[in-house]
């Protein structure tokens, strides 16, 4: 699937109810799902490390669409290889 | 841009590195981007927000790969609809 059909997928089934929620209480339930995503890591469970990945994947273009960010557009910054020192693999010597 | 194809270009750009320092030093590169993502939306800085989304789903991506996540099939929970209720829009009624 493309980066654009998932956010599209995503604001046709969340939108309306994402959009009267507004920014903020969207974040807050963002924020829930990467905190069991954190849960899932920690116990090794791959199962719900799939499913908690794609929930974080789906509300970070919930905010995405709430601020007005096309995902497609935002990737574009890796495009041509790390942001910081335009290589692939990445060369940055500050990155630990 | 496939999805697919941003998990892989992702990989061949910081896979190595971020395999090396493991995935609970990987968490907290995302956790940090998320926080950044947070200040973004908070000063409703359209450039900043754009430049955190992509990395915060760059760094969900290399926490995927970590995990033997592949983004693609991830995704899959929602492309029949809300995986609540499994309809387009969402009508599940004890969504906030």
């Amino acid at each position: 699937m493309h980066i654009s059909e998932f956010q599209e997928l995503i604001e046709r089934t969340y939108f309306e109810r994402d959009s009267a929620r507004g920014l903020g209480g969207t974040y807050m339930w963002f924020s829930e799902e990467v905190g069991e995503l954190a849960t899932a890591l920690r116990r090794n469970d791959k199962d719900a490390m799939e499913e908690e990945i794609a929930d974080v994947f789906a509300w970070l273009c919930t905010l995405a669409s709430l601020a007005g960010v096309r995902m497609e557009d935002a990737v574009r910054k890796y495009a041509d290889g790390c942001p910081g020192c335009r290589r692939i693999p990445c060369d940055c010597s500050d990155k630990e």
